[in-house]
């Protein structure tokens, strides 16, 4: 497929349509329960829309497995999903089995791994991170350093245009006072998609640990844990991998670090033997040890079936198609929209961006609210101005990319967003 | 109704028949899914049953407000859940609102409590509980001891006869070292129920923070945090309050130290204005300060169904009937076990006792095993002797309590035991 051109802009739609045609994951879209076929759905970066074996495996789930089964559902397989589906992640990360596990929230689990990180590097006293990182992550952090009694200084590497942050300087930040070094692999709100091989092996020759967040870029990018040395890392499921709404989250533990590194979180499925009730804690071996009380079942189960859609399309043929998708936004972006008022609030290189985009407009909130309430199109708004278009290429169409550019175009040209207070409700 | 008598069981089946239809509570059993009538289940004291009204619940749930309202679900009701199914445990524990939430797991709410007590009594080196207490709670204990740096001494109360903790003792224990007090309420193996009122008054008259685990009791038995002046609690949502499997614990604190006390994991769902995203984080007001990253919706939106029943039902009528149902199985277990080897291992006085009753035999094991694949009857076992018999008073009848100790008495006196071996499976 070659990059689309002004002229094929002018075909409009039918361009779009022909993408679509051409687009060997379309036939997932059907996998997906789409309840309301006119609606634009740009928010798969926050929750993934539901995928219809979801709704069976769950039902399943309910009432033969805990309804008819009951308690015997544990042996029948609830006690060892934390660590199978795990493994099923472990494929979308670049790892082999027994490395990671799902279970608790991506805050949760920072948590563990951030405190278990500062333990295992005493002498040092930075931690490295972003401003561009999720607020959630830096909450976290700054919690980890407060309860260590703020021995730790926190680095937040500066963005000079809000939306990507400078290789080198991010790398001259990692030194032999780091401990270690936490990023979001896809930035929140522009998208920008670090280069995690780069700054890993930075860090690895500092002597600091890496913590990625990878939750805006699994089920959507390529992830090579193992091939970049990556030590620990943390990310969510109820995004690109359509989990259903706060599925579990999963950690993941470098095969090397597992013997040495101790959740600070004693939890009874992180015991060796948990069904032994010893009074005296011991921890598991491997990475099962960060397994901290008894996991949502039920949320775990719903996780399962939509980790396993992901495994069947590929993730490099999903790559390939958020690539062509968001190419596509910009090339839009620029061609109708730029001339409105709008800018882009993304990464123009595909190689430094994840699937969302980031469109920037100083009546960025207003239009957005016209959007959901009369354009059947469902964004979402990060502050101050960015109107986000999450492209989740199992189930987003390159016809959805043009009629929702259009539709921005109208609100705009239509003045449809005077119809919306500045007022801020909440957008989640 | 009066204490049954020798008389009563030579009338056996037909008398538990008649208390059945004297219970008010037996249309309750009606509102869940028996998928296997013949099926004799005494083990939701781990896992209570699936009411009917969550299959229909959680279905809508899934397909309505996560497959067609997609993110708009965040404000049609997920984002005030953890607030809205708190303030429902409240009613169940005896406190207003706002100072319950649910979510994560009972082992990651007791962590985040325990460090919230042990930062507020710096002065103070001493943690006390007892060797009765669920393992999986002196793990977290452990932990969080071990992370201060081993400032505290754990001290655990002993029990004299592996069944109960005497009180004088217990409370002798507490004392101007005492940072926290932190118990089972009703305890995992013997079902032994403590005076919570004795020991929160104990604790307060000492300096010292309350924290009850409730996890064994809520649902069963009367709470009465506030009358009582606890400080501090957690419980779990999974075992009488039919929540499903692993579904999300509850957490509680004070009024008057929810301002003062900090979770040390500081999630995004717990600060301030979650959706600003400032980059530094500021605590919420009140018990929603510890909550921590984005809770497993699912899983909570199949919990609130299920506490609206036990509200329905009320817990002084739950509490009575549980009474009568533990009272009448022990009757059985004097007149028909004893005499087979069997003998009691939870508290005859009703007063000291949750709606669990553990019956020993040095064939516990086997017998359990026995009456699992050859008599329909499912209880739990608990090492090193104790099989564990849940009578849940939603659901639970006189008649199948009648049937268990019957079933339990011919793999005895038939000898079926000895089909299995000694070996231990795991059991959960």
């Amino acid at each position: 497929m070659t990059d689309p051109t002004r002229e094929d802009y002018r075909q409009g739609a039918d361009y779009a349509r022909w993408l679509d045609a051409e687009d060997e994951l379309a036939r997932f879209r059907e996998a997906f329960a789409i309840a309301d076929p006119g609606l634009i759905y740009l928010d798969g970066n926050s929750l993934g829309r539901l995928p219809r074996r979801t709704a069976e495996r769950l039902a399943t789930a309910v009432t033969e497995e805990w309804g008819r089964d009951l308690i015997r559902g544990w042996n029948a397989g609830w006690y060892q999903a934390a660590s199978r589906i795990g493994d099923k992640i472990g494929r979308l990360v670049g790892v082999g089995s027994g490395q990671v596990v799902a279970g608790d929230s991506t805050s949760v689990n920072l948590y563990k791994l951030v405190m278990a990180a500062l333990s295992l590097r005493p002498r040092r006293d930075r931690v490295v991170s972003d401003v561009l990182n999720f607020p959630s992550d830096l909450y976290v952090l700054q919690g980890c350093i407060d309860l260590l009694g703020n021995r730790h200084r926190l680095h937040l590497v500066p963005s000079a245009d809000g939306m990507t942050v400078d290789l080198p300087a991010l790398l001259d930040a990692i030194d032999e006072r780091t401990a270690l070094v936490t990023l979001s692999h896809v930035t929140f709100k522009s998208g920008f998609l670090h280069d995690a091989a780069a700054v890993t092996e930075k860090a690895r020759r500092a002597g600091a640990l890496v913590l990625w967040d990878l939750s805006h870029s699994v089920g959507v990018v390529p992830i090579d844990l193992d091939g970049w040395g990556a030590d620990l890392a943390v990310g969510c499921t109820y995004k690109y991998l359509n989990g259903g709404p706060g599925a579990p989250a999963f950690l993941y533990v470098s095969r090397d670090l597992q013997e040495r590194a101790r959740s600070p979180i004693w939890g009874w499925f992180g015991q060796r033997a948990p069904f032994a009730f010893d009074l005296d804690y011991e921890p598991a071996a491997g990475v099962s040890r960060f397994l901290a009380g008894t996991p949502p079942v039920l949320s775990l189960t719903a996780l399962e079936p939509a980790l396993e859609l992901t495994l069947e399309a590929g993730i490099e043929r999903i790559r390939g198609k958020s690539v062509r998708l968001t190419s596509y936004l910009i090339y839009l972006v620029d061609m109708v929209l730029a001339p409105l008022g709008f800018r882009l609030g993304t990464p123009r290189d595909a190689e430094r961006r994840g699937s969302h985009v980031s469109v920037r407009h100083a009546e960025g909130y207003r239009i957005g609210q016209a959007l959901i309430e009369e354009m059947q199109v469902l964004p979402d708004f990060r502050e101050p101005d960015n109107i986000r278009l999450g492209l989740a290429p199992l189930y987003t169409s390159f016809a959805e990319v043009w009629e929702a550019v259009d539709r921005m175009r109208r609100v705009v040209t239509e003045e449809r967003y005077r119809n919306y207070a500045h007022e801020r409700h909440q957008v989640t």
